[in-house]
C-alpha cells in the first residue's frame, strides 16, 4: 500500500488503563479505525447506586464513518460487557470467535439488539480487511476458551495486542496458544505491542490449568461426601476438569445457579464443553443419591451476596443444603474489594459444619490465575519483538511493573509508552511520539440510565449515606410574620427518632426561634430564611452528635 | 484457696470473634470478673456513616459490683481503643505496662476521663490479686514493644490467654518473648489456653522483624535520593529499625504524620525508641538537605485518605512532595478491605516518578506480620499444655484453622471451643461444657452517638446511597377536593435535575393525578394519600429508570 508523509498512525486506550476492566484500545490509521474490545468495570467504592462503568465512547461516535469494526479478543465481562451500551451508540460490525460470539449473542439479545447488530465469526486463522487494516489472529491460553490475540497490519507497520493470555504448556483440551505464529509475526517485523499487564507485578511463570485438574480429583476422590465446587462461570477449562474429576471418581453433577447454567448450555452446545450422557443431574436429584456420588458446580467463588454458594452457605438456598462434612472448593481467587465477602461465606460454610478449601493460603492449587507473570510477559515480548512497546490491562503500577520488565530484556526506555486512558500515541514515518489527549473517562450506568449520575448526584448520595437528612416543614404567614405550622422535621438515616425525642425537639426549637427572629427583623425572603435555618439547624446538631446530615427546609408562605 | 461443688469458671468472649478488632475477652470465676482488653473495630462496609464499633458490654454493667478490673496486653487500638467508652460505663481500674498504659492515657485524656480512672502499672513480674484471681504475666512479641500474655489462676485452675503474639528469635532492642516463664506456667498446669488465631491460616513461621531491619539498610543505601517509609505508628520496633537504618546510612528523619509523631514522642519519652540527638529534622528542613541524607517516616500505610503519605501521593501535602527518582517504602500489608486505598496510593506514587516499594510481591522483606504462623501457634500450644482450648481473634475460619491445629497437637476435640461473641464456656469440678449465651454485639459509635444508630437507620442509609430521595411536597385543600399549591419534587442524589427536567414533569403529574383521583372518589386519610402517592410516583420511577429512590411524600391540608 501506498503511504505519504502525512499518513498516521494512532494507537490508545478509551479503557483499560485503572481498575480491573472496561477494557477498550484504539487502533487508528488515517480515516480506519478499529477498535479492540468493549468491556465494561464494575463500579469502584465511592460510586454509590451505580451498576456498571463503561468507556466514554465520545470519539468513537465522532468519528462514527471511520470505525470499521470491534475487534473481541475474549469473552469475558470486561471485553464484552461495554457492547450493549456501545453498540446503540456505534452500530458497527462484531467480530469474535465461536465461544466469545455465542456469549456476546446472550447480551445483545437481552438488551434487544441481537437482530440489528452484524455479528462475525473469526477463528484464529481469519484475515480479515478493516479499510486499509488487515487483521489476523492468534490463539492464546486464558480462562476462557477461544480467546485470541490480534495482528493489526497497518501501513506505518503491525500492531500486535495479546489480549488477555498466559502460556499454558499443557493446557485443558489441547487447546494450545499457537507459539509459532506470534514467533513468525515476531520475526515479519512489528512496530508496536501491546501487551497484558494484569500479573506483572508477579514474579515466575502462572501454573498450568492442569494442575487444577489433578488436585481436584485427589480432593473429590479423599472426600467421603458430597463436593461443592465454585467458580467462574465463563472458565469452561475448569467447569471440564471438573466433569472429568467427577467421572473418575464416579461421581454426578449438579449445576446451579443461573450464569453457571447458562455458560454449561452454551459452551456444550459449541462445543467446548464435552460432557457424557447422563452426567448432569438436577439439583432436586442430590438428596436422593449418595453423599459420596454427588458434585455441585455451582457459582458464587466471590462471595456474591446473591449467588449460589452464598446462598447455600446462609441456608437460604432452595434446593441445596450444606451438611457437615461436605467438602466445599472455592476455585477462585478474591478480586480485590471482595476479599471480605468471600471471607464471610467462608466463615458460614464453616459454621454449617464443611471442610472448606479456599484462598492461596491452604488452597493447594484448586485455582491458577489466566493471565501469564513476569517470565511469560517475557516471553511474549522476546516472542514479538516489537520496536515499541505499550503496556495495557491493568492499574498504573501493573503497567509500570511491565514497562520494567521491557527494558529488561533490552527494549529503549524512550521506546515504551506507559498511557492513560485518552493519551494517544502517534507513529509517523517510523517515529513515535506521545500525540493529543482525546475524550476519555468512566459511564456511569445505574438501572436505565447511562451517565446521567454525575458528581453532584454521587456527592449527594456519599453525604446522605454518612448521616442521612432531615426535611424540616414550616408554613409561614408572611403578613403577620408568624408561623402558622411546624416546624416538622422528619428524619431519614439520622438518628432513631422514638429514641432521640429530645433532641428532635430541641431542633424544632432552634428552627422556630431562628425563624421568628428571622421575621422579627423583617428578613423573609426564601433564600435567606432557608440558608439561616440550615445554618443554624446544622450548626446545633454537629454541637449536639458530631454529625452533618443534609438538612432540606421546605418553607411554603401563605 | 477453697472450693465448693457450686464454684464455677466461666470464660467468655464479647468481643474478639468476627472481623478483625474490638477484641475483650472475659474471664469470671465467681463473683469475680476479669476483663482482658477492650478493643475497637472499624466499621465493617455495610455499616454507613459509623465511626467505630465497641463490644456490647451489657453484661458487665449488670455485674459492675463484681468486675475488678481490665487487664490490657498490649496498646494497639483493637485493644485499647474501646477503652474511652467501656470506662464511662464502667469506672474500674486499668492495668496495662509502661508503654501500654502511655497510649491508653493519650485516649482518655481526649475522652475528658484521665483523672477519673485509676491506671496501674505492671511489668511482666507483676503479680496482682483481682478479688480471688491471681494474675500474672509473660513477655511476647508483636508488632509494638511492652505486649504480655496473661496467666488468671483460679481456684479451678489456671487460664492463659496469649494477647496477640508471635516468636520472635531475633527481636529488636533485645526484646525477647519470656520462653522459659510460659513453660513454667505450663508446667505447673494450664486448664484452659485463649491463643491468638490471627495467622492460623498461614503455614509456618513468621519471620523475624530484624529481617526487616536488613532489608531497610540495604534500601536506603541504595537509594541515590531520598528514602519516605510509610509504616503503622505503633510498630515502635519497626521506627526503631528505621532509624538505625538512617544512622547506619548517614540520613537524617524527618516524621510526618499526626500519629506518628504522637507515638515518637510518647515512645521516647518512655525510653522504647532510642533516637540519638540530632537525628530528627523537621519536615521544613528537607528540602534544605541533600536527597541522599533523608529519611521522611510518615503514616498511610493502609493509604488512609487523610494521611501523610497519601497526601504526598496526590501533591496535597504541605510540606512534603515527592520527586522522581524518590524511593518510597510501605512496609505494611493492607488490612482486608484497603488493598485498593493502598493499590491507589501506590499508583499515584508511580505516576510522581518515585521508585516504589510494595505489596506482598515485590516486597522483597519490607514487612513482617506481628502475629505468630501455625508452627509458632503450635508451640504455644506445645509450651502452655492446656487441658482445654479456645482459639481467639479471629474470623471464624481462623479460629476453626487454630482448632485443628490443636488437634494435630493431641488436644481432644471435645476439649476445644471454638466460641461465638457470647457464648460461655462454663468450668466446674474440672469439667468443662457450653454454658448459657450472654449479651454480646455490636455498639456502633457514629459521631457522639454511641448505640443510636441501629438496623432501621442503617437501611435508611443504604437506600439513600443507592438512589437517593425524593421529597414531594404538596398542600390540599380537603372541603374543596383540590390542590392549592404544588406538587413540588425535591430530588437528593437521584438524578441530575437539569438533565432530568421531563422526568421530573412527568413524576408531577403522576403524583398531582393520583392525588386528584383520590380526592375525587373522597378518600382523604392522610395515611391513604400518602401511600398512594408513594406507590404510584415509585412505581413510574421504577419503569422510567429501574431505580428505587425513597420518596417521602409531604402532604399539607388546609
Amino acid at each position: 500500500m501506498k503511504k505519504n508523509n502525512q499518513d498516521k498512525l494512532l494507537v490508545f486506550a478509551l479503557g483499560g488503563v485503572g481498575e480491573i476492566g472496561k477494557n477498550m484500545y484504539v487502533i487508528q490509521y488515517n480515516n480506519d479505525i478499529v477498535v479492540v474490545d468493549a468491556g465494561l468495570k464494575f463500579p469502584e467504592e465511592d460510586m454509590l447506586g451505580i451498576d456498571i462503568v463503561i468507556p466514554d465512547i465520545n470519539y468513537l461516535v465522532d468519528n462514527l464513518d471511520k470505525v470499521r469494526g470491534i475487534v473481541i479478543t475474549h469473552g469475558h465481562e470486561d471485553h464484552i460487557g461495554g457492547l450493549p451500551y456501545v453498540l446503540k451508540q456505534l452500530n458497527v460490525p462484531v467480530y469474535g470467535t465461536k465461544l466469545t460470539l455465542g456469549l456476546i449473542e446472550g447480551k445483545l439479545k437481552e438488551a434487544g439488539i441481537l437482530g440489528d447488530t452484524k455479528r462475525i465469526l473469526i477463528n484464529a486463522d481469519s484475515e480479515i480487511q478493516l479499510g486499509t487494516i488487515r487483521t489476523t489472529f492468534f490463539r492464546t491460553n486464558h480462562s476462557i476458551p477461544d480467546s485470541v490475540g490480534v495482528c493489526l497490519e497497518t501501513p506505518e507497520g503491525n500492531v500486535v495486542h495479546t489480549g488477555d493470555f498466559k502460556f499454558d504448556h499443557t493446557p485443558v483440551n489441547d487447546q494450545f496458544a499457537d507459539l509459532q505464529r506470534i514467533a513468525e509475526i515476531g520475526k515479519r517485523g512489528v512496530l508496536v505491542l501491546l501487551s497484558d499487564s494484569t500479573n506483572a507485578e508477579r514474579p515466575g511463570y502462572t501454573p498450568s490449568e492442569s494442575n487444577v485438574g489433578v488436585q481436584l480429583e485427589d480432593i473429590f476422590r479423599k472426600s467421603a461426601q458430597r463436593v461443592v465446587v465454585a467458580t467462574f462461570a465463563s472458565n469452561v477449562h475448569r467447569i471440564q476438569q471438573i466433569i472429568n474429576a467427577s467421572i473418575a471418581t464416579n461421581r454426578k453433577i449438579a449445576v446451579v445457579g443461573r450464569s453457571m447454567v447458562n455458560v454449561v448450555n452454551i459452551a456444550s452446545e459449541l462445543g467446548y464443553l464435552h460432557i457424557p450422557e447422563g452426567m448432569i443431574i438436577e439439583p432436586e436429584e442430590v438428596n436422593k443419591m449418595a453423599a459420596d456420588r454427588v458434585v455441585i458446580l455451582c457459582t458464587g467463588s466471590q462471595g456474591e451476596p446473591m449467588s449460589a454458594l452464598t446462598r447455600m452457605a446462609r441456608s437460604t438456598h432452595r434446593k441445596v443444603d450444606i451438611l457437615p462434612g461436605d467438602t466445599v472448593i472455592i476455585a477462585a481467587t478474591p478480586i480485590p474489594g471482595n476479599e471480605r465477602y468471600v471471607g464471610r461465606t467462608v466463615d458460614e460454610l464453616f459454621r454449617l459444619g464443611a471442610h472448606v478449601i479456599y484462598g492461596p493460603g491452604s488452597a493447594s492449587g484448586v485455582h491458577v490465575s489466566g493471565h501469564g507473570s513476569q517470565e511469560e510477559l517475557k516471553l511474549m515480548l522476546n516472542l514479538v519483538k516489537p520496536k515499541y512497546f505499550i503496556p495495557v490491562h491493568g492499574e498504573y503500577r501493573m503497567l509500570r511493573q511491565h514497562a520494567t520488565l521491557a527494558e529488561e530484556i533490552g527494549i529503549e526506555q524512550e521506546n515504551i509508552f506507559v498511557i492513560d486512558n485518552g493519551d494517544t500515541v502517534e507513529f509517523q514515518n517510523g517515529v513515535a511520539r506521545k500525540g493529543n489527549k482525546i475524550q476519555a473517562g468512566n459511564v456511569l450506568i445505574d438501572g436505565l440510565g447511562v451517565g446521567d449520575v454525575g458528581n453532584i448526584v454521587l456527592r449527594d448520595r456519599k453525604l446522605l449515606s454518612q448521616d442521612g437528612i432531615l426535611v424540616v416543614v414550616v408554613t409561614l404567614s408572611k403578613q403577620d410574620g408568624t408561623i402558622l405550622s411546624g416546624p416538622d422535621i422528619i428524619s431519614r438515616g439520622f438518628v432513631y427518632v422514638r429514641e432521640s425525642e429530645g433532641l428532635l425537639d430541641e431542633a424544632n426549637k432552634i428552627v422556630s426561634t431562628t425563624l421568628q427572629k428571622l421575621m422579627n427583623d423583617k428578613v423573609n425572603e426564601w433564600a435567606s430564611l432557608k440558608t439561616n435555618v440550615k445554618d443554624a439547624l446544622g450548626r446545633f446538631l454537629y454541637e449536639q452528635t458530631r454529625r452533618r446530615p443534609m438538612i432540606l427546609p421546605i418553607i411554603m408562605e401563605v
